[in-house]
């Protein structure tokens, strides 16, 4: 008969009482109805306390699996991208400020990584999601011997909850669960921050497709990053939440109070927000035009003043020689209003007589990127390795 | 001669000079002192981007093992103390009002069973900061082809970063770490909470040693509850610090930007708090005085009326059903101006024939609290119970 | 016919259309179909950007008079019962130990004071709210010369914004509001907690009536303080909001970005959440019973022993040491074992001959709380000095 | 000989005990020293409640009056630069997106009128601060018939507070400086958001004095925005201490707690950091260098769209059909590869026959930003406005 009454929730033809106080005597009561007084047994060894956190912990189980779908989905996209544009370079930024050329897919990378630290934290959320506070009653226990492993064990948990009085008062996973998603918010607002800033006409360095930026009639050329903006607003409202329920939890004492009621909405609230921002980003990513010209074009001589000094490293000076070296040939480029390629070998000589003919390479964009060939590094064999390490880590995560 | 650094370090004899910008170019202009120039080579391949978070990260590994060895201090001295107190009984309350007679122990390990996911979550913390991003340079790694894997292994790192942009302006462990101390001080916070109000004259079920009180002279049975209400504020700037940090970590752009520079202070005010914290609440726990006498005073029979209802259960009635004539029996008392276990066991088979001899056994309070004796409940085997199993999780942290 | 269109929206029979983007091309649409292209001009020198935030400013005007009505009504009601309870006596509480008697009234008036606060803040809001935006444009200004000082007269603003760019991005109006809201919340938990406690079996000092509390048919005696524990948590979801609107707004670059999206759902969901916890705690307080008796109870001669001392300084004994004198006449109580008003003249004046027979006059609850009668003190005169004040304010704010 | 003591202070001669409590209980012991028992009158009718809290208004005051003339000073000096480069034009931007032409001083006066707020609000602050709360004794007042009157003339305090238990226990004041900090940042913040924009390589529309940047030997174009980065990361940390301090005062009982201690340093560190922030900020923008022949390469014809649309309004088109007009030519431009203002009239009229000769306005800049003389435009006469009204308000502020 209890299967009956699911049957109708299923259907969506369980008809509310306007009496029924809440999910749990609304089903006692339809169950009455069927089968008579042997219903009041159903509440038997229960108490509201262990019930609604036994069903919110239900529920976000199953938005956690959900929510790691997508971050994987996205992250699988990021993936995708860079290695698909794994030849592209354009300049990295430290400071807002015109770097060292890297890679793309670097760039990309950086993020999708920072997206696996947030799958990782998820699922350690989930597990402690994943707990059984069912048995604990209102406050004291269970009186009649439940055997809260065999319930376990059909509500396919984890584990049980230690202590019947943490167990109906605590909101240590719904806190976790806020915090996950404002520093996963705070990832997915830094990397929207970096795209705005790429879309904006200074930069030129991508476009964003129009199904995820919002154009004008009058000013064609003006696409206002709309999705981004909305990303990274997010992260202010979700990080709201975690501070609010943070507060609400600090101070309150034992046990139950009202006050845990405000668990619910922020949960449900932050749940929405967090798939609509990944499937957001997920469709900027996949749908978004780079223009590789312009990225090429951003980069300069200049940029490669560290690099000429690894030359003389690498033809045996101590770093610190070699930094003031290249220091030199900065000022003496500049002094001649040249660029730092243009100087010739035999300028370049009057600084260190190491200098020879193959530092021409020392110009070539391609041929920096390279350079930086240790793990985690921008070289194509290291972005390579990324791409490896992320697909296996998704892969164990998935597991 | 590195060692000879190191050396003057331990021995309080390095001497820094104004010239030095950081600690790792004062290590540099020493080496050089003593070596000479190929103490430039120090500094190759490496960034101070690297360095800091290295640094960082080495000292929060440190402070991890600190605070953990703290808070399972901690946690044991409370175990300690519910089994040694394991008899004791008093009101447990939901909404702040007396709701069931529990045990003490019951309460103690409550509390326990909350910082034991503290220590969790602390060891989870401590895996992403155990993580090495020395050899990411700048941005765009490292020009020299250095062997990461190698450095790890000396520096008894648990793996290596990903991707070096990442790497250098990620501060992911630094906000969970703030997080983490902001979950425990809530923690800590309401077990405070519970105490100040035991502590006030109204409850009087416990009195803090002179050493964690504050009396007065005047007034010498008026203890100020100091260090309890120290740590109920501290859970305020700890999470202001959290906060703090995500905020100024929302909206970077790529990469290193000065603004990281905030997370030293934070870490480091906040570890200093934890410490404190941690090292009064084991003094406050260890040495506070329960007034057992007070405790079982504040239990009466109208506590009892769940289990006058379970009694009838256990005689075979549907829990809505039995709910219902102890509802009955309370309504009688009240009429006839009695406590409920004043009412005879006629009276009482007015209400239900299921009624016998052996309802005198509800108004025994051990018999009470016996009652709840599945797995995390409040009976004395359930207590032992949840004594075992956190010893055991301690014991499974600590390996 | 603008007045046609209004008069539909009165009437409840303006009919949306799916392509109308927002209200304002609504009504430019129904403008159009009634009167033909003249309908165009609507939008003349207006964009989106000044349109929204003025229909803010206009919606915010209105809720801020509506909270200052609810909250006027909130503080009369404390007001009300103060001067009715005015004679009740029960301790006043520092560090939640019984400090001194105080009148309940000042209890009262110390929430109702720290509200008038809340109140004049809330005008100070509304001054910066209602500010006129409207003529700014989208960034630069309005092109078209518009009177934006009549604008100002014709629809009531007290102001109109200095700044074209400012004035359509910023939202300080809204952060002040939503941290408004944060304080005012601070303080209604505040009284919340202190109510809660006098709730509890412990104290008994007041009952909540049952519209305003949750009972039990199995405990009746048990009143779950549903409302108050609302009140209480509902000011972490408002400083929650105030933190992410803050959070979203730093580090946005100049001048309108999507982001700004957010604060409209911010202010709704504070709105209704202020005006319906504001209503609440006007009903709880103006329903509550109190428990004279219970009050009495609770004070103890020992709270008198700086009262003591007081009537030493009054007979000429410098402070320092009639606390000195005070002191050793408790310790002299505690030694034999009796109350410290149980201690003859004889005994009295072993430590100080400026005892003498008036002396008993100190042990009398209603004498001492007399002695306050410097203003803002706890003698009847000054609490009548603070219902004067605060109903001079009350109405001074609503002229 | 309270000024001897007075003295010893200012000469630093002032001698601290071991036993010295606080600076309160310092000052009697000292004052004994010199003048015998009398001494010990000093703390009659004084509680260490009321006088904390005093200390803290008065050192407040002070601040806010410091705090104010720091704010002014960095007012100033934009208004000045704002009248000195008022001739400048660069783009205007929304969604990061560039939007308008606009005049370098109209951006700088949004930044300063965002400021002119935080100056009204920190006089609104400060008037709450100038509240004195000495005579309110520990909880229930004074005793001793103090004239509290006299103490507020005599400490010039612009009131006295209401009620002694409210005026020892709540931290409102603090709480408002805190949100004040916090709001101000984040203007500031914002404000070096767009200099850091307006840095970069990419938009090179300014330059930071070496005083406020740091630079690189090797990369000498690399300026990095140290100064703003700070500016902006502080944000966070002021924030940080607002959210700390409210989650500190949430949920306490009445009266003093301990809890409340955690005021002091929020306020001192936030004081010290605003203090050290707008003088910063000042200097950053009395010296940065604008290239002024950058900002005007960064307009475009395609950027006068809406302006082509206000010319057909001015010749009496209804603005949606002027837009529609405006928008085909932008489509017949794109269609021919030219920009805008390179379409012919001819070409123009076959849109609209009110197309003339006097179309050719339209594409200067300086016209462009001239129609907006609308009161809070980018005009020039409005910008003079703007100007007159900031430094008005300063003037009546500092009255």
């Amino acid at each position: 008969m209890a299967s009956e009454v699911a049957e109708e929730w299923a259907q969506g033809t369980f008809k509310l009482n306007s009496n029924d106080e809440d999910i749990h005597t609304a089903n006692e009561r339809r169950l009455k109805e069927l089968i008579g007084e042997t219903a009041g047994k159903l509440h038997t060894g229960r108490s509201r306390n262990d019930q609604v956190v036994t069903d919110l912990r239900l529920w976000m189980r199953q938005t956690c699996s959900t929510l790691s779908g997508l971050l994987w989905e996205l992250i699988r996209t990021m993936v995708d991208r860079a290695e698909a544009e794994r030849d592209v370079l354009f300049p990295g930024y430290t400071h807002l400020q015109r770097a060292q050329p890297i890679r793309w897919s670097h760039w990309i990378l950086s993020h999708a990584v920072a997206l696996t630290r947030d799958s990782e934290r998820l699922l350690e959320v989930r597990k402690r999601i994943n707990v059984l506070p069912l048995g604990s009653g209102a406050i004291a226990g269970n009186p009649l011997g439940v055997d809260r492993e065999l319930l376990r064990a059909e509500l396919n948990f984890g584990a049980i909850t230690l202590n019947s009085m943490d167990a109906t008062s605590e909101r240590d996973f719904v806190a976790e669960f806020l915090f996950w998603a404002s520093l996963c918010m705070t990832h997915l607002s830094r990397m929207a921050e970096d795209l705005i800033l790429y879309c904006s006409k200074e930069f030129s360095f991508v476009q964003l497709s129009d199904a995820y930026s919002t154009g004008s009639s009058l000013m064609p050329q003006k696409k206002n990053p709309d999705s981004l903006e909305l990303i990274r607003s997010k992260a202010g409202r979700v990080f709201g939440r975690c501070a609010g329920l943070l507060m609400t939890l600090k101070g309150l004492p034992s046990t139950y109070n009202k006050d845990l009621q405000e668990d619910k909405e922020a949960v449900f609230e932050v749940s929405d927000t967090m798939s609509a921002v990944l499937q957001v980003a997920t469709g900027v990513i996949s749908t978004l035009q780079i223009h590789q010209e312009n990225m090429g074009q951003a980069l300069s001589p200049d940029m490669l003043a560290t690099d000429l000094a690894y030359y003389l490293v690498r033809k045996g000076m101590p770093f610190r020689q070699a930094h003031e070296a290249s220091g030199k040939a900065v000022f003496m480029a500049e002094t001649k209003g040249v660029a730092l390629n243009q100087l010739s070998l035999q300028e370049l000589q009057t600084i260190s007589p190491l200098f020879s003919g193959d530092v021409s390479c020392v110009w070539d964009y391609g041929h920096s990127v390279e350079q930086y060939g240790a793990l985690g590094g921008t070289a194509r064999s290291s972005v390579d390795w990324q791409i490896r390490q992320v697909r296996a880590l998704l892969q164990a995560q998935q597991a």
